[in-house]
């Protein structure tokens, strides 16, 4: 983990990242305060109004890699700027697979940089509107494709409650549906729990190179990650979930979505 | 079939139904204008907007089935009002499988018919908007919950663009996304050309009972259907569909929405 809080960064939270083995060596703690963003759902939860961003500390983020964290394999670009997911990259030696994650905010005011990053990333995770608007192609399979074209060998288009594309080099395309909840309490951080588990199930498999089949596997468990983190405000379901829940989840999954002729 | 049309009913039409074996034997044609609707869709194909129904011969259709179709085992009843299609059901003598159509008008002006049909049938496929107009559940698991105590063993609440999403009894889920189109002509009969597939694939098959497994399939069925239907204007690319191109772009269908731990 790279990031920035700031001193009112509650204690809790950082003894509860390590008590799930999370290395927090990159985990900068400067004075002042950390960033926070308050918004409002509409009904269906999956449009929101931006009350506030206050960015705090996150402003002046420079992030400086320890050193041993230089030879990581599997790299998660979160959603910063792409001169500064750029930075990092610049500090990373030959990692066998990088993911970026982006929004609307650098489509808009960076898009030469972004243009420039995506051709140094293996896989791009956007959502719906960001991939209208980075290629804009009203069609998402046009947008897909698109997206395919700008450098990354995969693409995964979110659709939130609708589920996740998938594509790939010499037309692969997998699609699958967002794991069915009958009660939705908080969807912020899908987005962030989705590519986290996604990558993350890539780097648990540590392949000989990454296939299209071992993406479709990594999309089924970050849906199934996503699912679980928005049946409750803020962290409070992934702070007790198990490795026993998330894999009986993924198993509902693939038996939901199966058919035979 | 059964139907009715005006004197204005274009005898190629008719010449093509009977070119495809279909019987006509419940096709009325009578003196007056054929039922037409005219609408413009957005730019995302998945909302219109009527700019006219004219009801013409529909508007005094009494649906009036000839001997030989009271024993038919696989009922659909298309989308008119509730009492109709309960009319029909009146003219038969123990269906095996019974789906129904429906359409928000019918939820407005006739709710109460509505729910005494729902009693009479084994399965309802409606949109997501009307599946969350009949339960006034804004979330679509509920709805679909909801509609099961209504009456029918299965329901099946379509997405249009974001496909389609199946209950049964004991809690039974199946989910899918639509086949992904780069390109999408006229979405007009979408619905209708996946509901005649679902209920045709049923009839084919002619199972001893009709499991859920079997709707899965049924499902896709239709939802290949509909992709191929909204490829072209009206019935255009039906019109030169082919049984192996069906099987062609099942099997697709099922390997693009496959994954394996």
């Amino acid at each position: 983990m790279i990031g920035i809080v700031g001193d009112d960064f509650p204690q809790a939270h950082t003894a509860y990242f390590q008590s799930r083995n999370i290395d927090l060596g990159g985990l900068q703690t400067v004075p002042g305060r950390t960033f926070r963003w308050c918004g409002e759902y509409h009904a269906d939860f999956n449009n929101r109004t931006t009350l506030s961003t206050e960015l705090g500390v996150f402003e002046t983020f420079n992030p400086q890699l320890p050193e041993d964290y230089r030879t990581t394999p599997y790299v998660l670009l979160g959603n910063i700027g792409p001169d500064l997911q750029g930075h990092v990259l610049d500090q990373m030696e030959r990692p066998k697979f990088i993911v970026a994650d982006t929004m609307n905010l650098w489509i808009n005011i960076t898009n030469e940089a972004l243009h420039k990053l995506l051709k140094r990333v293996d896989m791009l995770v956007l959502n719906d509107e960001e991939a209208r608007q980075l290629t804009k192609e009203e069609n998402l399979i046009r947008a897909g494709r698109a997206l395919l074209e700008l450098g990354p060998r995969f693409v995964a288009i979110k659709k939130g409650e609708h589920g996740c594309m998938l594509f790939g080099e010499g037309g692969a395309f997998f699609a699958t549906g967002a794991y069915p909840l009958a009660e939705i309490h908080d969807p912020t951080g899908a987005g962030d729990s989705f590519v986290g588990a996604l990558a993350g199930y890539v780097a648990s498999k540590n392949p000989k190179g990454v296939t299209f089949d071992l993406l479709r596997a990594a999309v089924a468990h970050g849906s199934v990650m996503a699912s679980f983190n928005v049946e409750a405000f803020s962290l409070e379901r992934l702070r007790t979930l198990t490795n026993v829940q998330l894999a009986e989840r993924f198993n509902q999954f693939k038996a939901m979505t199966r058919f035979e002729e």
